[in-house]
């Protein structure tokens, strides 16, 4: 769990100046610049963790600006532009280092957010991919934080077995969030990308007084998937949120509810789920 | 060459959007958002290269964004806010990694672009920290190309020797850009950092009608630094610009001027110095 108590430690205490509208602890991070809001946040991709060198290099690209992307959908935001750096150790060639930007640009310009910068670096092994996105928000940023009781508890798509293809080929939910910004408003209450995995990205959405009920007979499974996958597998990168009401059902799968509670994350038959995804070492 | 045979290939032809301003080619990237003008900036850190695991760890984060903001200063913009990466190897301490980002975070507080997200992953085995710097340009963003015939060229500072301390100690030279950009205007016409070395670098500025003589007796020596140093040691991290006419001397240096000519940089005795500098690999 290094990554998430250093996160804790080294980001939680910045002091922040009167530009940072809101600072680490959510999907992006975002700036008052003269009268405009403006949204940011970065994400590594690492050949050997998230992807293999065997993984063809312009869905290596693809998946860089994705993953980076699906923040923005989290936060229901629209991308402006991007930046992308590559640390390449020696044996990777130049036509595969252009061919992981060619997957790379391609996406980025389509969703709307062209790469217009980035750096090239030299490193002794793994080959690391950055990307920082940038974005405006929609009327209103949509925080972790927010939950309320009686909230319902949503996820768009499907859940589990992403392994077998889908952490390749999906496309961030940046239109779909926009469509249940437009249509619940103020009534969406809280909102998370799930990428480490259902249990634990959905203890952010708790509190000290709240807790999230899962009914796992209604999560909606991926081809393959397992109901403990669809819990713990991640890389689903699917919207996960809390709403007043209910969602269009093309939109989005209930799946529980919020209630009080002590922050855990728990299923209808009492199983605790808050740790459940991606053992972050 | 690896480096800059990658960036053209990759960067260059971008196809930009109407947000895009200034793509990839420059210091920082400009985007128009609303009626409001920000730039970004990326720069990755990467330890074994610029730095070693015998650097102080404060001092690697400062380094981190140091060279980062040092682009800021080059485009005589002004920091708002940066994100930071981390991309560690299991053999560095929570400890060692918390004092990098010590570093870091009260430098960028200090320059003005305090810390406001971030991401940290696992490799294998080198550290690498990325940075990316958002800002605000000033009454104009001063590019690398621009340079007139008959411009003064000039440096901050000194050159030269700054492996012996400089290059962990420097201080972006963001506050002389602003003072440089009031005094001189309009007259104020290209302007780059000097990161990979006087000859390398300048070549940046030069076209292909113009070229850069640079009289090798004006340049200001870093203490221990020689000649041959002052042009192709790197990671000097202070401005060369071209201007109509000579800045105040307390904030620059006059080291040559721009002529006619086919793209190259020559000192007065006709040496081509246009490739001195670091060797990207």
């Amino acid at each position: 769990m290094r990554e998430r108590e250093l996160l804790q430690s080294i980001y939680k205490n910045a002091s922040l100046s009167s530009a940072i509208r809101l600072g680490p602890g959510d999907d992006m991070g975002e700036l008052m610049i003269g009268n405009q809001r403006i949204l940011c946040s970065v994400d590594q991709l690492i050949v050997g963790t998230h992807v293999t060198l065997e993984t063809p290099p312009t869905l290596i690209g693809r998946k860089a600006i994705a993953r980076c992307f699906s923040d923005i959908a989290a936060m229901g935001a629209t991308p402006v532009g991007s930046l992308m750096t590559a640390c390449l150790p020696s044996e990777v060639t130049n036509s595969w280092c252009n061919e992981v930007f060619s997957g790379a640009k391609e996406v980025a310009e389509k969703w709307g957010g062209p790469i217009f910068g980035g750096d090239i670096a030299s490193t002794d092994r793994t080959a690391v991919f950055t990307v920082t996105a940038i974005a405006t928000p929609g009327t209103q940023s949509v925080l972790r934080t927010g939950a309320q009781n009686g909230d319902y508890i949503c996820i768009t798509g499907q859940l589990g077995n992403s392994i077998a293809g889908h952490h390749l080929s999906f496309t961030p939910r940046i239109k779909e969030a926009q469509e249940l910004l437009k249509t619940l408003g103020s009534d969406l209450h809280s909102m998370i990308d799930i990428s480490d995995g259902l249990g634990q990205d959905a203890s952010h959405l708790t509190s000290e007084s709240l807790q999230l009920v899962i009914d796992t007979d209604l999560l909606p499974l991926r081809e393959g998937a397992t109901v403990e996958g669809a819990i713990g597998d991640g890389e689903d990168y699917e919207l996960l949120f809390t709403c007043a009401v209910k969602p269009p059902s093309h939109l989005a799968t209930v799946i529980g509810r919020v209630e009080f509670g002590e922050g855990t994350v728990l299923t209808t038959a009492g199983n605790d789920i808050s740790t459940c995804g991606w053992v972050h070492t």
